[in-house]
């Protein structure tokens, strides 16, 4: 029987290129000749853009009340954040938009696919490098036509561990952020390191290039897709308290073995966030 | 006039390219095949051997004695780290050998060369991304065949800043890196970047990508090619206590501008390392 969700899976790939090429011309021809200083409108526009070309392209193709949707543009605009049961569509068109002001080489699109809340398929194209990571659930991780599996590693005095600042930076999450990761890299662990995307960051877990990417503060239009890409690369997911991983709790260690993942839940500073479907609970 | 250092320019980027492939080789070969947990001892023969072949290729060209050769390998196993008026070659063989390990994609070969300890020429060829970046004095700064530019950005909050957190795990140490890095977020800046390698980190300065990289710790073969990099794209050096930028002293702070510079040495908690050349002052 062929798999119902190939056709969109195939799409969700084609997508994913023509946004990315949309934003590789608007780092490298308009951050080009405008001044760098004024960039960060520039964001907003080619965030808003990409996103309507996502969706558009998906509702051209599928039919346009076919699907939900959730963008990270769309429900900054006031669209509701709530993960049906209905087959939706979770899209970041930008993600890493301080890297795409800077032109600072890790930009992705993240489109990821769920259908009665499990997510089926993820999409990460990181267009700067050109690199496209995507998986199907049930058949494995790749990058172009790689497989990729993550990292052997068991020792976590021999891991290389990503994570994020975020752009939060109010006092009390800042000092707890920098205590978690200077706990962190004294473990010690062989470093640490941040590509400013947390897709991307995702799919270097699953090329088994770092052991394991934590944060706290994240959405789930940033997580999704590298969701799948990890579990399928043969990573694990978990919350920052070590419970089970909640796509909408804002909170997430993606590792390469539970092993490295318990050593660093271990050290993590917990801070409280906003779920992402926290209107859910104030109706 | 034909400039006395073309020669030896052209001949250090076939070079760089020639030792590049070695590394590529190794770490996409050799790292999946093995188990990643013992990929520490690749590292050293992986080091030792390019920095082989960049010295033998360098001699076979100009002769066994009209250079100096400073390398990070040769002075480990204990040749001088004495920068004299001879024309001397400053190399990093591998720049980045945690990424190396890891497969993380940041890895640099650095070649400069210094005439009367004045730099003349660095190339850093990041391997993996096969990007080569390169410079010459006074004739610009170059990734491949693209003119480099350092950024415009003159207003901090606007700026990008990337450093390392070094490989030295004592405490003092760690804590006066975390507590830098703390300060410079709460300038607050756009956010705080991490390579992995301060070849690559300083040619991310010189492209714009980050306005700044500053590190305390660092050697003069991971800095040498960059800072003619930087220097030729626009930006500039200088000693993290805002005094003139010394080579051997390991400590650095590249910017795109002054007003980036000094607001960055601001922020910077300065602790003790030995120079490079210590050797000179013990005698």
């Amino acid at each position: 029987m062929a798999d119902p969700w190939d056709r969109a899976y195939d799409f969700a790939v084609k997508v994913a290129r023509r946004a990315g090429e949309e934003i590789r011309k608007a780092c490298e021809s308009e951050i080009k000749v405008m001044i760098k200083s004024s960039a960060v409108d520039l964001v907003t526009k080619t965030d808003e853009r990409v996103e309507k070309i996502i969706i558009s392209m998906l509702k051209e193709e599928f039919g346009a009340n076919t699907y939900n949707f959730i963008g990270e543009e769309s429900v900054a605009n006031g669209k509701p954040c709530i993960l049906t049961d209905k087959p939706t569509w979770i899209i970041d068109p930008v993600d890493g938009t301080t890297n795409f002001v800077h032109g600072f080489p890790f930009v992705a699109v993240s489109i990821a696919f769920a259908v009665k809340k499990q997510l089926e398929f993820g999409v990460v194209y990181s267009c700067l490098e050109d690199k496209m990571y995507k998986a199907r659930k049930g058949k494995g991780a790749f990058c172009d036509n790689d497989r990729l599996q993550v990292s052997d590693v068991k020792d976590i005095n021999k891991s290389l561990i990503i994570s994020e600042h975020g752009t939060d930076r109010s006092p009390e999450k800042v000092t707890k952020i920098f205590s978690t990761m200077q706990r962190i890299l004294r473990i010690p662990v062989h470093g640490l390191r941040g590509s400013g995307t947390a897709a991307t960051n995702m799919c270097l877990v699953a090329c088994g290039a770092v052991e394991a990417f934590f944060e706290i503060g994240i959405h789930c239009w940033d997580i999704a897709a590298g969701a799948v890409i990890v579990t399928e690369a043969g990573g694990m997911l978990l919350d920052v308290d070590g419970g089970p991983f909640d796509l909408m709790s804002r909170r997430m260690v993606s590792a390469n073995n539970n092993t490295i993942a318990q050593r660093i839940i271990k050290e993590i500073e917990i801070f409280p966030v906003e779920r992402d479907d926290a209107e859910i609970s104030k109706k």
